[in-house]
């Protein structure tokens, strides 16, 4: 049969952040992303679902080892964000604003090029249990 | 890149209703929804989810402010459904049963058209922890 | 060892309400109730936790027997309050204001008699997620 | 309009398994499954969301009737599933591997032709609230 | 009956901290306190449950109205805390280490004396959902 | 001060167990544990919270640093019961029926004397998320 299967594997971490646009002056940037824009941050218990879909291995059952998985996120996003400053101590954050919306994209532009190219990537970022994104939508 | 995102916003709110078709007699109606069409009313703690999906704005990092969203959900469902009979109370379910179904294309009919047009929109909404609908599914 | 044990069983029931003094104007009431006074009723998915304390059976490993104990939940509460309107479909709140506090206290009344003499009892009541109550303290 | 609707009902079952390729060794297999491979068996908290989309019923404001829906779930995975093992006691695991990926399947393929067919139906099986599937994707 | 009912009402804020005692060197703070040193802070969604226990009013039903708990908390704790850094943001944090039993400590210290004196309080914050404290324990 | 102050913390881990008490007939058993007495196992994902009660160290702000709490938990619990089969593969439960209140107090039992002696200690075990035990209670 063609239909796919997906795997949802779920990790959380612990990061400071704030938005702010330096292109921007103090009140706008205070003005489009209020408390947000905190100059000395604030911060959140990010919760992570990375869903990979694909074919389920006929002799394993699994269409893809969770451990593996596991391993990738810790290794993409576990170790360069938990307990960090996203804006501060991350690169992937330099130059770009840590919104949830942005934070799923870019944690998927980095780990697509390491999953089998016949799966696909979909990305959910909890930044509270009422306010979350997804890419690709 | 043209992929989409998302951004999701859950909200809350408790109201009373019944399941009933007045065009019925009390008995098929109490046939058709047993325990729900109690005349008295029961009631839930309604949870909402509001996912709205398009381009990420590359000066903000938003699909869209969700301070912005919090507020089209306050006026188009908080204000009207919150602590309220949705039988006898709003007008949206005047001629249309209350199932978790119809609540969710209500929402989604009161809200389309005060997002800009670019945008798509997609109501979750749980009556209790274990029965929700979705709309467009 | 002197020290006891408790087993707690988690139930759930939806309900109508309002919170009323028939003793108060309008206005009165009005103004301690607020929104929760809406003459309409509004409604909630009440969580039930019932905890009981007592020794463990050697034979059994048990407090208490946890399908016991759901029948004596489901005798003394969901039969009684589930897709009700509490205030008037329920005896016990016929002269007594639902709240979360009473509504704690009523089950505790009902059920304790109904339990061997050796066990304690205490009740949980979750209105919301974010409002709850205990009886006794 | 032509846009469909979802509902979802959310079960849970309880019940032991064990990863296990009977064409392995018994180092390959260990090597594979790791402690899932464990020959005593391990255990989970199954949670089980059945999503079923298609057109809302205008005289009923319902997709299915979440009655007859639960009773389908019931028949077709609580009552075969439910405090059982699955490798030893489930026909449908005889030979093929109780992972999530494929407990999504069975269930999707044992419950399709009972669902009226203009209904679509999907899986998604929690195996711990941090590892799910879904099938189809 | 003299036995006492409790309400519970919980919160959440979103902060950054970090955990360093400045009578130490860099390298014991390291030692002592880990990732959870990083100068650059990280950050948290604590959940906050604000447990008050007295007896019900009888013309209420209520220990305490939980909108005036709110607006309790809101004031000691939501509006110092909320998008904030805990170290360098908040005073009370000036010379006290923002642990989980600290910030749990000095919440009720700075809540008891608005209460009436009848009542007992307690706090339970959570800094993730697998940490938390509890202050009077 | 002399109030106490608790910090809990929260761990997991999936086993197969059954109920079933050697001393008495199939019958008994089957009439006293219902589904639990399964001859060949179900399973469960046990959730754990273990609450350690005591002052708070000035120069910490810790009751008890929760990496060494963690490790207690790793070697008590996490090592001996994860992935395991509770009746066959763990010493514990060899003459103990593995019942949530017997689990929470042989946790206790095997904890205690490894916590600093004016440390209290409390044991909370989910089988289920509606089915819990504590002790002491």
């Amino acid at each position: 049969m063609s239909l796919k299967t997906a795997i949802i594997r779920k990790e959380h971490f612990n990061a400071a952040h704030r938005l702010n646009n330096p292109n921007w002056s103090v009140e706008v940037n205070q003005q489009v992303f209020g408390k947000c824009n905190n100059p000395n941050f604030h911060g959140h218990n990010y919760e992570l679902e990375v869903k990979v879909t694909g074919d389920v291995h006929p002799e394993t059952g699994f269409v893809m080892d969770v451990k593996v998985l596991k391993e990738l996120i810790k290794m993409n996003v576990l170790d360069k964000y938990d307990h960090k400053n996203l804006n501060l101590d991350v690169d992937d954050f330099k130059t770009t604003i840590p919104t949830a919306e942005n934070i799923a994209r870019v944690i998927y532009e980095n780990m697509i090029d390491q999953l089998p190219q016949q799966l696909e990537l979909k990305i959910r970022i909890y930044e509270t249990e009422r306010n979350f994104a997804e890419y690709p939508a």
